[in-house]
């Protein structure tokens, strides 16, 4: 049973965090941080991180960049490996973060979804095998219609990852109503879609000759990456110093 | 039983309708026209539509331009339904097949595929129902790597059926890549996507709050076309003169 | 603005249909009854209807079969149009809720999402096109992993949607593994899916001859029942005393 | 470039794995052998593979389980490396290849798809991450009206790629209509859907907390196994002897 300390145990994040641990017969969470102390909860909550005095294996952080200079004081002093998911870092906490983690176990992602993080190992893998062999790749992102940009953060790591494991000769068009020509080989193309409340559909397809294969991850709300974050609790727990992310946590 | 006369029996339309026809207990292709007469076709064929003296019940033309007047003529004298498949019509043809519609029977249309034409008429109901609920439309499309233009004209087809049932008061967009901003309203998202030897696939989506109405056509061979045309063919045979679509086929 | 009295409006869809109003221009909740008052809410709130005295153009229940009898008497005075969303009635209230209708409007429905009884409609037509045609029908829906009854309730709703208006000829499928023969003309093959936390997905097919014809539903949370309650709601206003459903919200 | 030896050039297969090649800058087909020459062919057939004195790097052989014999003898003599894809071979033959591949190199694959192979690694990959964490993994397949089997036996060797991954502790249920109860961990569902003349279809997912991530092969024609044997012969070329499968054809 691994034991886990919620830091920022009262937000959104935090309670899903709680709602997802309950279920997961190999982790508990023995112990939580909060400013806002004014709702029940079943473990301990302490208002700042230097008041905790309870044994953990590892600290989930979804706080907020304010907090995260004396949790990690905490973590260096009790030995504590640290899941980071609190983003708006500042350049001196990044570079902080890189420091301690010469001395425990460290852990930020981009992206906490499991299914995103499996897919960007997956995806380098079919790149490489159908790519060369003719396929052509393309990938559809849907969000909901109050999102600013297009396409979205991850549908480009999706596509940087097969990239990559292709030697960066990829081009990506997002736009194929200007011109009227063929597609070419070395294109990746974008599409964004945006309707409703869609939470986030990402859809890679690779195709061939009267063939396509093709990879979908679906998340249907954020609780997706409270999984990630748990997931990666259990896996920092029994690691090493060093610096980790996601990609780590997908061990095949 | 539906006798059907093949013009243009042994391109390769002919071929896929005879196909189809075989498998169709409720017609019978009862001869061929094709100037091609070199393989063995499992009823008569003549080299020319005048020399044919077998009856029918209607005519399917998958020919080519030239061999169209002729046609005309003889469907006139025989009072002959025709289905008219074959492209590239010039203006002056086009008016004489009207002209002799107030004579025969005859049918034209964009696309012939049944699944599409059934589309575009329920797309309108669901437009109509949806749309003033608050729910977003959105159209992707998939192509071969081979396709010139982008939109499809059939992708069109079925935005341009869902914003007539609406008013006409909707823009399309292509590209969300270029701007930073929150979806408008009035928009219909069209995205192409174009890999391998895709066929053709449309997926318009309705989505509201946290829910998705999908309608998605998938055509694996050109033969969807010929299917239409058959099914169009049984239609006309019992039909007076005048003009029909494959929107008339599709009758609820 | 459609005035609407919730009641019920501190349960679950309560709560839900409050959110989905806020960000509907044509509806307000002007009131809401509930016996637990602790929380606050941005409309005056009664313990029981008998107590609230504002005025309103629609009544939506989702509260408990025990408060029912009271919101009937309550809605036959006040002559105001009632969606009743609360199940488990007794067969005494359903008699009962029939004989309000001849004095009030009255909407009940067994599903009460927008998407689901659209497709009910467009199915029908569908149908009534494809089948006669050739076309197959399947359907498979995916749920949750803690749902004990396959297939849903809706599932077979969609299919008997079909088969009704194909005159009741279908028999339903739902296993092929036991059996080495081919599929009969008439069949519905109906697949459950049970995986993970999947809220409720229905897809139903046509597949003709190298086509396929897709219709699918995607709830992603239930509130998809709240959108259809307060689009009841908006549409009862409106109506004449009667017995109604949601088919009758669907107007094309 | 790759120099290859047709063997059933004039086939179903062999025709369009002609087809293929000619679009494949790396391969070119140098030479044919099949008892049926009546056909035009871009390259000499021989009737039997002992009259061919062309060079190749490798043969692919569609041809019957007749003249397999003759092609093993022709292979062990030239040293030429060999794709064996066609079916129906006795015992007898089938240890002769195992033999011959002592001599030369012999590829022989239940399924030559270059998808469906790259599926079944990358699915052993991600079973064993998402499996342990809690995911369910459930299987739909869908073929056309006329197959007598189901599931395709491809649905079961991607199921089996999964619980070979996890220890083959998974039962396969293919019916969950018949009791009314909660799906087991344990447990893959596979349900079979039969409609039209879909080619093959088959769709897994893994599905956990409000996250389902999807993998998805479509085949549009049987010419996405002659697109495999062009792979396999390319890799084939550059082998030792020894007995290899399409999953060694698949490296990342």
């Amino acid at each position: 049973m691994i034991k886990i300390l919620m830091h920022g145990c009262n937000g959104k994040m935090g309670r899903m965090i709680t709602e997802i641990a309950k279920q997961d017969q190999d982790v508990e969470i023995v112990a939580g941080v909060d400013k806002y102390t004014a709702v029940a909860n079943e473990y301990p909550v302490f208002e700042t991180i230097s008041e905790c005095d309870v044994d953990a294996d590892a600290v989930i952080d979804f706080s907020n960049a304010g907090a995260v200079d004396e949790l990690l004081d905490y973590c260096v002093e009790k030995k504590l490996p640290a899941v980071l998911c609190t983003t708006g870092l500042s350049e001196e906490q990044l570079a902080r973060v890189k420091e301690v983690s010469e001395k425990i176990a460290v852990l930020k992602s981009a992206n906490m979804s499991m299914g995103i993080n499996l897919l960007l190992k997956l995806l380098k893998d079919a790149a490489k095998v159908l790519a060369p062999a003719g396929y052509d790749m393309e990938l559809v992102e849907k969000h909901h219609n109050q999102k600013l940009d297009a396409p979205s953060g991850t549908a480009l790591a999706l596509a940087d990852s097969m990239n990559e494991a292709l030697g960066n000769e990829y081009e990506y068009v997002y736009d194929r109503s200007q011109v009227r020509k063929k597609r070419d080989v070395k294109e990746i193309g974008i599409s964004a879609v945006r309707a409703g409340t869609i939470v986030g559909e990402h859809e890679v397809i690779f195709a061939g000759t009267d063939e396509v294969i093709e990879f979908k991850h679906t998340a249907y709300s954020r609780s997706v990456f409270a999984k990630g974050a748990v997931e990666a609790a259990k896996f920092l727990a029994e690691q090493k110093r060093g610096m980790y992310d996601m990609g780590d946590v997908i061990r095949f």
